[in-house]
């Protein structure tokens, strides 16, 4: 059985945590031994995990901000993010590689630099469209300075606060994994992949063929079907910090669902169940990952995991 | 024909630049392009690229530095270098791939990230033998400071300077890749892999046969030595900033070296003409390969690349 695993933020850094290497290697290390399990009960498992990066990306754009007064040039998102794939990765492939082999589990685990295909010509990229927050918040003053000498697009994102505006960048739909065939072949040689990091680097097509980077942030569940359906996942398993979707969340009749048909949750889709930003991206990945493939999909949380690939945990989306 | 080529630093940042990710792309396709000229003047060789990253891992680190002060903390080296290795190989990665499509030439290329093995009881690591100086100078007072609050390992570099003094860390010999299985099964499969970067990231190893990173940084000639070695490179190509490596370098004597048999090497290496830190570590790079599988090393500009694998250019160190 193949598997595609997207891990949620929480799988690195949690929230009230600043990001030190030790933080961060703890959390992914708690991670590396939820997945050598997912392994150790089923050998046969093939496995490519995905993961965020936004609190990461968000430190390191901080960073090459403050590094301006240093003179060392701030390197642009798709640099940022590809930063971000090695930092992430690394630790994550380190990691698993040392859990699996205190299980006397010796499968290769390799991390790729990743990335992903989108549409120039996606609404994201036009005009004010661009919807993805990120970098540190800004007062009116620098937000119209960034405005004015970057031509950063800056919105207005938390009007209550001492600093509510922040810059945006298009979050453009991802068409496809650029090294997918890659991936695959190393998965079927049985290597453990981590890919399609933070979403994956964006890049749009040039005439020639080739690929040009581009400033955007690719949700990471959307740009993780594309991969599980490219290289043939039977499993796209999206952890998250809940163990299951909910439907009429915070109301007295909330209900967390089990194994659901396709229809059964593209009609809670359509009747706003699922928050934009936050569940909404993940259930999409899924109803995506069982049209394409007519395979599973599953939202679950990290300490769930084991128990949702053996049925027993976990929102099932099936065809 | 199999050959792993490692690429100078000035394949990717010109000394006066600065480093914005404009310069380092323009570099790295100019790179690119010699590669893919290499490729198509016989599509069967087999390509493996390694790369340093002294200049990006260099302002990476004082960005770190000058982050504290937004409250964000400081990555440490061996996640420094895993960042440039996302850095550059996306760049390296890209500008190929488009390079390569522009020639109709459609041999997938991957970078990986990577992780080094060394010697935790190497003699870089004991007391003060650490010898290679990272992020920025620092004054006596600085350097003392970081001392007692951090343990660093400082050294009066450059004595003349206003700010004289540097951390320095160690910078132990590679012992071997440890994603080189990984590596072999891709290169096998036709794909070109960036692996390696900036000496590959030092680990050394547990009981259990996991891997904890170290802050050191290792010599990415030295490093791609041992990969190469380890994947049957038929060719060990290093490209620096000199079309060859010269004896009694400055002297009326001077001159450059065609093919060298490896006995004439030696000797000339215990005979000091090449400089450490310099001409050295590539020149003990290339001893290393020829004298572990008895095939080619070759030393020269990236230039003169195409032309040196033709055997018209380069210094050939030969069994």
């Amino acid at each position: 059985m193949r598997i595609l695993i997207a891990l949620g933020g929480n799988a690195i850094k949690q929230e009230k945590e600043t990001g030190t290497k030790e933080e961060q290697i703890h959390n992914v290390d708690v991670t590396a031994q939820q997945i050598a399990r997912i392994l150790a009960a089923d050998p046969t498992r093939q496995i490519v995990l995905t993961h965020g990066n936004g609190p990461q990306a968000g430190n390191l754009a901080l960073q090459q901000d403050l590094g301006r007064t240093g003179g060392i040039p701030a390197q642009p998102w798709d640099i940022v993010g590809a930063m971000t794939q090695g930092q992430i990765g690394y630790m994550f492939q380190n990691r698993l590689q040392t859990r699996l082999a205190q299980l006397n589990i010796h499968t290769p685990c390799i991390s790729l630099i990743n990335q992903v295909l989108v549409d120039k010509n996606d609404r994201q990229f036009q005009g004010e469209n661009a919807s993805k927050p990120v970098g540190n918040f800004l007062s009116e003053e620098e937000a119209m300075q960034m405005r004015r000498e970057k031509g950063w697009i800056v919105k207005c994102v938390k009007p209550s606060a001492a600093k509510p505006w922040r810059r945006v960048v298009p979050s453009p739909d991802p068409i496809s994994n650029v090294e997918a065939e890659t991936i695959r072949g190393l998965i079927e040689r049985g290597v453990i992949v981590i890919a399609s990091g933070g979403g994956g680097i964006p890049v749009i097509s040039d005439e020639a063929g080739g690929f040009t980077g581009v400033e955007a942030v690719i949700d990471k569940d959307l740009a993780g079907q594309r991969l599980a359906s490219a290289v043939g996942a039977d499993v796209l398993m999206i952890l998250t910090d809940v163990p299951a979707a909910i439907i009429n969340y915070g109301k007295p009749n909330a209900q967390a669902l089990g194994t659901v048909r396709l229809a059964e949750m593209e009609q809670y889709q359509r009747e706003g169940h699922f928050a934009p930003g936050s569940m909404g991206p993940k259930v999409e990945a899924c109803l995506r990952h069982v049209r394409a493939t007519g395979h599973k999909a599953i939202i679950t949380s990290l300490d769930k995991a084991v128990d949702a690939l053996a049925g027993a945990a976990g929102t099932h989306i099936v065809a």
